[in-house]
């Protein structure tokens, strides 16, 4: 019986770090790397310390820092590349080197321009050449989905016989299908006759949306290393994504009887993380990770949940880290059942009858707008005669600024029926408004994460923003939509304001 | 030998809109529904127009003007919900109804708390009862993946009989494996008697990553409909992507030996039509249609893709659609090759001696800031004495708006030496600021998008902005970033301008 643990590999910081417009800096990358150890990871390939000397200091400060998992370099086969990752990862307690080197006909051909007989003795010699000097190798044929099977066989023998302990084989352009991968991982596993003696690792592209799909299909043929990044990003289409890859394996450990050593709890917060290093957004309909994943909008499936959460959801929320605040959203396809829950979470308990006319004036609204906030139901519920706990609401903005100038915001608020305004500066205009209202509302406010995207196209493009913010100590989320990003920025931040004083009145 | 032509049902309209946040308005709708039609969908399945009067009316509005694809309404097993479809999709050319029950028995205990043969006697009852007024009958047991063999096989049967002429199978959690569901597939092929007088369907959820890899299981299993979104787009995690799908199915015809009817070079443009009408953003690294999915940073791949594009690109980009004002983008992990390219594009020739020395720069500049744009660029060559084609640079820009007040912005311009200002009202600060441009270039320029997302997090938080726009008729992409928004959206603005500028003297 094989060993039934699977190792986790992340390259994030490398093949992640590949995608245009991901650079992040030594910093970020450090950050990510005390994550990614809190989170389990057997080995965080921190980067490629040849390619410049920004990457080679940021290798050395991952060495120099993570104790628990194991940091790798990559490098070409070539002595200098190899130098390079030995003196990158020399400070760290775990260390491995990861040597690539195309093994495809078409990369023979057009990139490298060698003959096979070359391209072994240069594994070869690449291979004891690091050996001498570090324990822990991994080597990998790059293209090597669509190499040819018998020269792979030969490569991979030849180079565990000179000490490589991994073997990994990359789909590297995403071209594989499940069947195919999981056929070529069996036919190394049953066919290198040294196998036995190196791990045999996946590492698969998301070009046809097969990312996963294939690592599962290579570990079900015999591998037990899996390489993948955070939120699957990644030059192109991106890396297999390691959150889809473990919770797959975690939620189907009936189907494929392998464990990982992942603290799933922590995927949540890590995929804020890399997002917000990268500037990757994580779309709401990405698997495990995206703010819609475990959120249900339809009367049925809402109904479904309510009753029996199983009938519409595999995995508890919980399980990977999401925290309690997200949950059933109000739009047109929602119930009645989700729409009076939504009501008692601003405070408001309607008597049955006015129940049944909100209701009713909730589904007309709900066809013509996407979302519904917490204000249109509280405008709902005021026109019926009853006050919803909207604290606060935005009078009036003015904001001011400029290339050469310090902002200026002055806002004014309605609260109790009375107007109070307040002049402010700050570092942009959004920071300006926000500092004009904490004083106007004398809470104790922390801005925790900020988010902005354009809702519709063209001139008159509504911005939406979102924002997570601590009001004394506890933790709500605001949104709201403007032509004008500036009152967009200050009307979420109220919304959410505005959430923490009917949580507190409901407490009372 | 079975027919190798895999229909495609889209339900972008239907549960795709059933994600939370994606809510679309009637005139979004047709415009999807038209942008459907184009790509060659052979079934849209327009909404569920008994949950609620917009929706009936939307459906209706589908079946009127859609004449090459079938429209197709979505019902639960009840009369008024069959009625409804029956009347909303009345106009069309080509029509189906929906009709599903679920069979699960997690579904039948805790949702709808009924036996199995209250079950069959219902989806038959249902099925008679459609059939009579229509021919052309879809029936989904809902929860089919985890429902038990015997019993799916039965009611599948059964409803065949009745007249359904389309079974579809959906892994309505998203539970299963490829390996799993493909079997499902297969079993109902070989299990149901009367299997040939329908086309077999998949369904499939991501919400493990697997949804594509399940679809395709499923076809290779027999099925030949594929229901799927634009995007992937749906409850949760979302539905399985059409693009991915289709084009597996095409770039790996040498594997599934299957086909299809879609216009692969309409993907792009609807995937970008869909993410506005929702608000949902395309990640970058999303497959087929995200902005980085043919895009390539890494030196070795730029330098593989100069040399011979099936080194890294199994898909054609053009094949989807994607601009050929897409391409390699310059990162730290850029090569020499790939950053002359781009001077060359900004209308700067070096000698090598020179180009040497812009290079060493540029790449202690890329480790220090995520993306370089070609601002950088020409700092660095004008550093060197050498001068880009900056034509327009920021100056200064002062704006003033408000809940109460015109937005209204001053903008000056460095233009050939000399500082040049214009004051301009607008829709919100942004329209007011890129009128003011206009008017200090005197260009025709038409914005045709804008988008923005924060790049970094809390008070100083990066806005980014991207801009398409036609500048006397040809399309350039601008993007700058910084702390204020507004500024940011003029300097993308400008941007955008200045790629005109140099292409036209690059033509001179």
């Amino acid at each position: 019986m094989k060993n039934d643990k699977v190792f986790v590999f992340d390259t994030t910081l490398r093949d992640g770090e590949q995608a245009p417009g991901a650079t992040m800096g030594p910093e970020e990358k450090l950050e990510i790397a005390f994550a990614l150890e809190r989170l389990g990871v057997d080995i965080i390939e921190a980067g490629f310390p040849v390619s410049s000397p920004g990457d080679f200091a940021s290798v050395q400060n991952v060495a120099r820092h993570i104790k628990d998992s194991c940091v790798c370099g990559l490098a070409r086969s070539i002595v200098k590349d190899i130098d390079a990752v030995i003196e990158a990862v020399k400070p760290a307690k775990h260390k491995r080197i990861h040597i690539f080197l195309a093994t495809s006909s078409i990369h023979l051909q057009h990139k490298l321009r060698k003959s096979q007989d070359e391209i072994v003795a240069m594994a070869v010699e690449s291979v004891k050449y690091a050996r001498k000097r570090m324990d822990n190798i991994e080597f990998s044929p790059e293209d090597a989905s669509r190499t040819e099977k018998s020269f792979l066989y030969r490569i991979l023998e030849e180079v565990i016989r000179c000490g490589a302990t991994t073997v990994n084989i990359p789909d590297t352009v995403g071209y594989s299908t499940p069947e195919e991968y999981g056929a070529v991982i069996a036919g190394i596993c049953n066919n290198v006759p040294n196998i036995g003696k190196a791990v045999v690792s996946v590492h698969c592209h998301d070009d046809l949306g097969l990312g996963v799909a294939n690592s599962l299909a290579g570990v079900a043929g015999g591998a037990r290393q899996v390489e993948c990044t955070i939120n699957g990003i990644g030059e192109r289409a991106g890396n297999a994504s390691m959150e889809e890859i473990v919770m797959s394996l975690r939620t189907r450990q009936d189907f494929y009887h392998l464990s990982t050593n992942i603290k799933t709890k922590e995927f949540y917060r890590i995929s804020r993380m890399v997002s917000k290093a990268t500037g990757f957004i994580v779309p709401p309909n990405k698997a495990i990770v995206g703010a819609n994943a475990f959120r249900h909008e339809s009367g049925i499936h809402q109904d479904g949940v309510l009753k029996e959460r199983r009938t519409y959801e595999i995995m508890d929320p919980e399980d990977v880290g999401v925290p309690s605040t997200e949950g059933l959203v109000l739009g047109k396809h929602s119930g009645r059942h989700a729409f009076k829950d939504r009501l008692k979470g601003l405070g408001i308990e309607l008597p049955e009858v006015d129940l049944d006319k909100a209701f009713a004036r909730f589904k007309d609204l709900a066809d013509k707008k996407k979302e519904i906030y917490d204000e249109d139901l509280a405008a709902i519920v005021e026109d019926q005669g009853h006050m919803a706990h909207v604290a606060y609401s935005l009078a009036d903005l003015i904001s001011t600024s400029g290339t050469n100038i310090a902002p200026e915001v002055t806002v004014t608020v309605l609260y109790k029926g009375k107007k109070r305004s307040q002049r402010s500066t700050g570092d942009g205009p959004v920071d300006a408004c926000y500092k004009a209202i904490e004083a106007l509302t004398k809470l104790k406010i922390k801005l925790l994460d900020y988010g902005i995207k354009s809702v519709t196209q063209g001139k008159d493009a509504l911005g939406e923003v979102t924002v997570k913010v601590a009001v004394e100590g506890e933790t709500v989320i605001g949104r709201a939509a403007s032509t004008d990003i500036i009152e967009a920025s200050a009307k979420a931040y109220i919304n959410a304001i505005n959430k923490y004083v009917a949580q507190q009145k409901l407490r009372k």
